[in-house]
């Protein structure tokens, strides 16, 4: 079990977990309350200069911490696995253009295609913009999605899976977000988040709750604290394991979302102290 | 893959599927569409004689699959986890004055608690009620649920941990149920059902769909072919590994429970024969 959180240095807010706030707000209001690194959404750059954006954001003591999100390698046609292949290669130049290291993949499915083929699509992809991502200094982080998404956003649903494509794909440049909500009821979790640390590989490390009941499946994630999940035991498996890099506190919420955003981040820095 | 279904001699429905009707209009309306068995909820029997509604079962020409649901083990006190037991104890009761062999296991879980500890609970309880089981001649099945109901439902999640359980219990009167809807998405369904298979413990097979979206955690199942579930391959699977029992029809759905239940019956009675 790690120890608690002493300080907020390591604390990343993603542009989606305060959504109501345009990315400008974010920045402001994260850096006034300590937040230190920033996980962009795709979304909130709409009409934005993106390099203005980024370096707005290092100038407000800001690192930049990731994009989200490329992926959605699977489709039912070749023009389709095509487009996302080009949707992917789109957002390595907004990643290197706002000065973000890593893209979170989202990988994707489809929904009556089998798994396998799905997964077999995803390395295709993945491995079609491997060249472009190494031009931009861009990193690319497969995030497990939790079995509850493997119908239509993701068929990686275990860090296993993730090494193993990982191992498949074999790059310096390919890792694995791991993210709590997806991941907290694996038995293997331990052991598996101990091999993608062996290989160099925990890219990123993402946190929220489990609410129960959970309301919707999108939607109606907890703030830490709120739900059922170890975080704290998690991080100690991930520290252990050599990473060293941000919380990221990553929360889709209609609740929190329907709240003052100002008093909502006051509550995840409080959160982020005592139950992380 | 295994061949379509020709006939409806395997076909058993849950009162739950049908969960408007009283169990006698299931029971009257069951036989005349040509389901063969029938699987009971516990709920469906308050207020009934249960010996002579087992008898109008038969009567029909509806075999008595299994009694819905025992389970919920885990608790935060000790008076908790013997209340779980005491009621284990009379759903087996209800099972033997029924006529039903087999008792369906949703494990349980408690929100916060370590999964591991709920699961050592899950296998002290099953042991408790063993001897019981025995005496009366009623089997049970542990059913894995979908990794979404590891909060409050089931810290069995995987046919590898309900293989596991099985192992340590080590019972000719314990096995597995295996549902699609929440094990579809496993990379490792096939080799643990076969394993399941190998040690003589495929008790039960249940059926429905994983629809996109899915709109509710609970009650938002899709009828055999309105979702993604490779139900026929998976049915292949069990039917290699052995399993000759009954294909049981369990859908919780609000809006297939709103519609009139007499044409749903007729739906799934054809589904069960295009779908699955």
């Amino acid at each position: 079990m790690s120890q608690p959180l002493s300080n907020t240095s390591k604390l990343c807010v993603h542009t989606i977990t305060t959504k109501p706030w345009p990315i400008e707000t974010a920045i402001d209001r994260f850096a006034a309350h300590g937040v230190k690194g920033m996980t962009v959404w795709r979304d909130a750059l709409n009409g934005r200069d993106i390099a203005a954006t980024g370096q707005r954001m290092r100038d407000a003591g800001l690192s930049v911490v990731s994009l989200c999100r490329g992926g959605f390698f699977p489709a039912a046609t070749v023009a389709g696995r095509q487009a996302a292949i080009d949707d992917n290669r789109r957002a390595i130049d907004e990643a290197a253009a706002l000065g973000a290291p890593l893209i979170v993949l989202v990988c994707g499915a489809v929904p009556g295609q089998p798994l396998d083929v799905s997964r077999a699509q995803i390395r295709e992809g993945i491995e079609a913009v491997l060249p472009q991502a190494a031009a931009a200094g861009v990193r690319l982080a497969v995030e497990p999605l939790h079995p509850m998404y493997a119908d239509s956003r993701s068929a990686i649903n275990t860090m296993q899976q993730a090494n193993d494509i990982c191992d498949a794909i074999n790059s310096p440049l390919v890792g694995v977000a791991v993210d709590v909500y997806h991941l907290w009821w694996d038995p293997q979790l331990q052991a598996e988040i101990e091999r993608c640390g062996e290989a160099g590989r925990i890219f990123a490390f993402h946190i929220c709750d489990w609410r129960t009941p959970t309301e919707d499946l999108l939607n109606d994630r907890g703030l830490m604290g709120e739900g059922c999940i170890p975080i704290r035991q998690i991080r100690g498996w991930v520290e252990g394991a050599g990473f060293d890099g941000f919380n990221e506190v990553e929360i889709f919420s209609n609740r929190l979302w329907a709240g003052d955003q100002e008093a909502f981040l006051g509550r995840i820095v409080e959160a982020y102290l005592q139950k992380s």
